[in-house]
């Protein structure tokens, strides 16, 4: 085995650990908590199932790609749960630590291809980043809506911060922001948001 | 929401069963079983990482929506262990109900193409599904190989029966098929498959 191949499967082999990072969004049917690659996983198909509603021409194997790798820094930093704001606050610290040691471990030309991916999504400025924001929304979205809104519930979440959080959705996709209204409004209907 | 939209969401929630169809592999670290959700990510980045040793020209959009998809089936089927004769025999009828329960919640001419894609991965002839078969079977060597052999050494898998599922990688890529040589002979070594 040469050193290329070597370093291509260790860090396929480092990246397994994300199937133990375990995020606030519970199952559908209520179930156990999601970790960061079955959210990944899910994120990457609705973005081939709903590349139509973008807002902008997207290359979608990229963005598959994009939705593929965003998480893999929390292997490292854990999950930041998107309403904890203490934790937001060293957030990028503790991501760009684990970016550094994590993609290191590829060949050097692959490890900047792929932070340049990760830092893309980041930024949230070009069109495949912005859809893919969108579906790192929507996905625990309609799982969360399937359980009754149990998360938001669960940590107290307002009308105003989930409509923040969406701001992004927008960005993506129009179309997929009105579906996002829907849902809110009717879980603000049910009480499952506070006002 | 428009009844198109209705169905691509409706379809999206179904596949988050996904994430509880558990397979015999076992994640790095002798962790817990792996489920397909996860196992289906983990093949789709490593397609991307490892494109460049594909015997032939490679659509790695194609590739890793196929790695996303085959094993949505699974929700319905179950997983049926690739050394398990006796499954292995009733698999197809199984899994052909299952394709058309799971598939055709999609919007029709969404259905159709994700089935031709799944028809696709299935046959194994074109270049794509051969990668794709090839990274189906590395995937859970390199976890297994990290977790010396357990998932062989549990279910009593001999060379024979190993050499015969991996001639799919040597479809794919002559290379990894190499790669996957020197590992299941450092296993054999290690008596962690029955001669």
């Amino acid at each position: 085995m040469d050193g290329r191949i070597e370093k291509q499967l260790a860090f396929s082999l480092e990246i397994d650990k994300e199937k133990n990072i375990f995020r606030q969004t519970h199952l559908s049917g209520n179930g156990r908590n999601e970790n960061d690659a079955e959210h990944s996983w899910h994120m990457a198909v609705m973005a081939y199932l709903l590349k139509e509603y973008a807002n902008e021409k997207i290359d979608i194997a990229k963005v598959m790609l994009m939705c593929l790798i965003h998480d893999i820094v929390e292997i490292d930093a854990g999950d930041t749960y998107a309403y904890d704001t203490e934790s937001l606050k060293t957030q990028k610290a503790r991501e760009d630590m684990a970016k550094e040691r994590i993609f290191s471990i590829l060949p050097k030309e692959q490890a900047r291809e792929l932070i340049e991916i990760f830092d893309e999504f980041e930024a949230c400025e070009t069109a495949e980043s912005k859809f893919a924001h969108a579906m790192d929304n929507l996905q625990p979205l309609i799982l969360n809506d399937s359980n009754n809104g149990g998360d938001w519930r669960e940590h107290n979440v307002t009308v105003e911060q989930i409509y923040g959080r969406q701001r992004k959705t927008k960005l993506g996709s129009d179309r997929l922001f009105d579906v996002t209204d829907e849902i809110i409004k009717k879980n603000i209907g049910k009480g499952n948001l506070k006002e």
